[in-house]
């Protein structure tokens, strides 16, 4: 991981499903000088509400100023920075790698050394599924790029706190 | 398939990594009263441009107007209705399950008949990761919540198109 001055922040919000709210949201961030590194947002359970995670770099102090202004929103009920605190990580990617029949193989290994998945497959590409945090998944890219990458699209981080703490033997890594 | 008068689309636009590309991106959503189901957006390969891929539902006649505004802003580089041809559609969520030593087996089963992964595990809890489309999320959510859903986090969907057209086995649904 790359430790610079500025930390990674995964901020999960939950908000309600009121109209514009990412209009809201992404706009407080920007007027703010936010610079977001992924932003993936989706319904809950409840139809009535969703969560974005937004990750994002920054030091602590204004990290804290962005989430004290995140619950100034009426639409928001809940923010925390995972970042924080031990938590589950990930991020789905799917790339399409130029691919004939010779190159399949190659290409067919790394998918299978990754636990990846082929999702599509035609005489000149394949298409893969890749999940992980974001290291995984930039270690697989960089893997394939030699192929020729066609088409990436990427989700983005989501994430969960874990339910065990500091003692667990999946303790998360917190940056130095 | 939810076939209501408004249909799904899957906007796929990519972006240059302007600052605030995001907060004008949603704002024209917002003022021209469009509802996002759900959005994504991470940097490609280029870490000068970023994929968004945003799902909505409207008519045609809506979204090619979407379209065309979506191109009057500087940063979009290129938009593509993804609904519209055939393709690879993804999502992915964690979700986290109440779940002591008796309900384990169960939840385990339904990791595995879906092809799930468990990525966390506690005395009193399971996380699980799990990626499809939307109706196969949906299914393994009702699936697992009448063993209690502590918290869902979902990635929204990213979607690529496919190689083959129609012809192939992988024929995409198109709407009816």
């Amino acid at each position: 991981m790359n430790h610079e001055r500025e930390e990674k922040h995964i901020i999960s919000t939950l908000v309600e499903n009121h109209f514009g709210v990412l209009a809201r949201v992404s706009g407080l961030l920007s007027s703010r000088g936010f610079n977001i590194d992924s932003l993936a947002v989706a319904e809950t359970t409840d139809p009535d509400t969703s969560r974005m995670t937004i990750v994002t770099r920054g030091d602590e102090r204004i990290i804290e100023q962005i989430i004290k202004q995140l619950y100034r929103l009426v639409d928001v009920i809940k923010v925390v920075d995972l970042a924080e605190c031990p938590h589950v990580e990930r991020e789905l990617a799917l790339i399409k790698i130029a691919a004939d029949q010779e190159q399949r193989t190659a290409i067919l290994q790394i998918v299978d050394v990754f636990r990846a998945r082929t999702v599509d497959f035609s005489p000149q590409s394949i298409t893969v599924e890749v999940t992980g945090d974001s290291r995984k998944i930039g270690a697989m890219t960089a893997m394939l790029e030699p192929f020729g990458i066609m088409e990436v699209a990427r989700t983005g981080v989501v994430a969960l706190s874990r339910e065990l703490d500091g003692t667990s033997i999946h303790n998360a890594e917190k940056a130095a």
